[in-house]
């Protein structure tokens, strides 16, 4: 057994397999092992010729074929399996080992992982990799967290198998400490739902309303792809709506069930927002929506509920409208984006991780799913300012929503009368005419919680915390 | 030291306090702990009158002074301190006495509980507890889950010691078995949060879109509190409103800061709802407007933005504006509950609770934050039908929403417009829009996810689960 691997890859799933071709089509080389020996075997069988494989069919092996310090990557399940894997290879490691988790945890579990190793010296880097099966394979987008030094060695070959943007960078940064990595792949996903949602209600106005068919629809995001909007979503958008059923001749879209499912990712997104006291309204409508779509049983007993049926526009109105829908889905995508960044910004800040908000969306441009055109804008914003207090406040967004604001506001009008939900563009719009309100009925809400809990309040004119003895003679205490 | 108590208080802050001098009032015999003994000497030393007490100095007096089976009450805060107390006392009962946690614990905590004390033998019955301090002394709503058993014994009192609804009933029965009682109190926070978040809405459109004064809105709560929407809530609303403080001559509402506080339940409301499938997006909105309103730099960095600016209304058009926002109230409070009891009716079914929808909203109906006449109207539609798909099923609520709808729109399209933020009510619209569709677009979601992640999808045709080849011929596979 030679000891000559650079690193290794233990879980050889789809995901795992794909990483593992990656680094050896790279030069690399590369020890594979499996729980199961035979999928290792079969890896080497199939895919041999592409480059350097070492298969081990132990623990040991496998450790044993590692160059130290050893770079181990896991690509197993999340939860469970990923700490199994880590209980059986931790004590075969010494100090300055690596140990990378490439599946899709929890944030929190890393820290918790994190920490255990450090005590024993491993390095342990929770690696958020973004792309799917054909990601892993020709180039993911890779948010590495963990320790800063173990990015000194792993990050030249995370460098070389990642996906480039159209300027070449490769998609690819050492993100933070300990979770930060998979904390950005969980906001990467959050943001993905949002896109995903968006451009839904975008279809569904443009069919109900505008009165296109699916194929017509597929152009007008074919052409919207040339344009600002250009990114992966609205061009798989493009490819799903043009495609027609074989089977029946149908579109595509009209044979699917309309009930769409989730993993858990854009769920996580909502709920450390909600810890982090950090709005995402956006995203949580995705998530919502999704579910929603999937409870039948009620869509069913409501469908007797009474309101407008839609009436399409005419031809030429169509085509005004699709302009609108445009800018109204580019509009509540800048809200998302700035949602989800002022996520990351609350987590870093929270866990004291120091993410640079501009590099994250460079590596976002490409390689996953939300890869886009506009990734290079947002990285702009932050390159001009790094400290933005939000996405918002960069000149070049506020002035492209101002032109944006009043189709925005006339697509969800046309929305709300014709009875299309558009929970995205809705909640976004929401969203921005909240902040830039000048005052909020938070005040009341502050005013009712002090009479029914003595919770107080503070005041607009001086400083303290104020409470009204609205059981008594209604005077103002100190509290 | 006398053993005739029959119930016992640990924790004499003021919900303590209160609620043993509730006990004490309502006839019963009352013991009276706290860690340190001060508070125990001073709550008797000033309302010893009330009634019979016993003060116990040490956790062991405090138990001996129990009748068997010990009934023994802890009011103290959340998370660990109730966890010492439980190990402070659990070694000092004996089976078949009663631990009662009325603090406001996670659900979950308080399943871990009550598993933990089965097995001593000893009866955990974690207790939501609503109406505040007013609500602990002169009778609250009161939520108890734990084994049913305990109830015979528990429930007489607290029937006692409970509010009662207009018909005399009183505000509680046996949620369901362990944490059943604090889940619920969790969800009737979230409900308080929504209700407050659309009050708040419709007292901003009165104000911005109608151009009405803080104390002509209190006199249009007023109104709309001897109609349907009869409530505690809308009641303070009108005292609040109609404050005017006394430092400077102003409306109270604006001299308060519009930053909206909150301790935590409207949070675990959305995160237990995300992990249970349920869409709560009216429930979410508003923890996440109270979460923007605290944001003041971003709102700061926010004021340049471009967008409408409200221009008031003439006398007459705002008066009949004013009939629209109570309707488009009315709808969006539907919409809120319709999402509460959906979640309970969910969190019922995942836990095995079998919680009667019906008992709850009878309960609510006094005592609580948020008791309304509304509730009645509730608890009719799960008498006449128990197993009701959603609130929205119910004819006589349909046939209301049927009839607000078209002001429900109005309402937000006006908002929109002006630019007003009802986040509130565009997503209850957006919901009961989405409910009612015939397709929803998340067929193309479901498309686009077996486009980038084979994750296949199902055919409104046929069983099964399918995949398209989207990077070879587009044929279809069965999955």
């Amino acid at each position: 057994m030679s000891t000559s691997a650079q690193i290794g890859v233990t879980g050889l799933a789809v995901m795992g397999r794909n990483l593992a071709r990656n680094f050896a089509r790279n030069g690399y080389t590369v020890a594979v092992h499996n729980r199961t020996a035979a999928r290792t075997k079969a890896l080497v069988e199939e895919f041999g010729s592409e480059g350097d494989f070492i298969a081990a069919e132990t623990a040991e092996e496998f450790v044993a074929a590692l160059e130290r310090p050893r770079r181990l990557v896991i690509m197993v399940k999340a939860g469970g399996p990923t700490d199994a894997v880590i209980e059986e290879f931790a004590p075969l490691l010494e100090p300055g080992d690596m140990i990378i988790d490439g599946g899709n945890a929890h944030f929190a579990d890393t820290r918790r992982r994190e920490k255990a190793l450090r005590e024993q010296g491993i390095h342990f880097v929770g690696m958020g990799v973004s792309g799917g099966e054909e990601g892993a394979l020709h180039g993911p987008s890779i948010m590495p967290g963990g320790p800063k030094e173990s990015y000194d060695s792993l990050g030249p070959m995370l460098e070389k198998i990642s996906a480039k943007a159209k300027d070449g960078a490769p998609c690819v940064t050492h993100v933070g400490p300990d979770g930060a990595g998979h904390f950005v792949k969980m906001v990467h996903n959050g943001i993905e739902y949002a896109d995903m949602q968006l451009i839904g209600e975008a279809y569904q106005l443009l069919r109900d309303v505008a009165g296109y068919s699916p194929v017509e629809i597929a152009e007008i995001f074919r052409t919207w792809n040339t344009g600002r909007l250009d990114s992966y979503l609205i061009e798989i958008t493009a490819e799903v709506l043009s495609h027609v059923d074989a089977a029946t001749g149908k579109p595509f879209v009209d044979v699917v069930v309309d009930q769409a499912e989730q993993k858990g990712t854009g769920r996580w997104t909502v709920q450390i927002a909600l810890d982090l006291g950090v709005p995402v309204s956006g995203i949580a409508e995705a998530v919502f929506a999704r579910s929603l779509s999937g409870h039948a049983k009620l869509r069913e007993a409501s469908q007797g509920l009474a309101g407008p049926k839609a009436v399409p526009l005419g031809k030429e109105e169509a085509a005004a409208f699709a302009d609108r829908v445009e800018q109204a889905l580019y509009a509540s995508k800048i809200v998302s984006y700035t949602q989800g960044f002022h996520e990351i910004a609350a987590g870093s800040e929270e866990y004291g991780w120091d993410i640079d908000l501009g590099a994250v969306s460079s590596i976002w441009r490409g390689g996953c799913i939300i890869r886009a055109a506009f990734l290079d804008r947002i990285r702009a914003a932050y390159d001009a300012r790094a400290d933005l207090p939000s996405l918002l406040s960069d000149e070049a967004f506020a002035r492209e929503i101002a032109g944006a604001q009043d189709d925005w506001r006339e697509v969800v009008i046309a929305a709300v009368r014709q009875g299309v939900p558009t929970p995205g563009f809705a909640a976004a719009l929401a969203y921005y005419d909240a902040l830039r309100a000048e005052r909020l009925p938070a005040a009341l809400t502050q005013g009712q919680r002090d009479f029914f809990g003595a919770h107080t309040y503070r005041r607009v004119d001086r400083e303290g915390s104020f409470h009204t003895l609205w059981g008594g003679d209604r005077s103002e205490v100190s509290a």
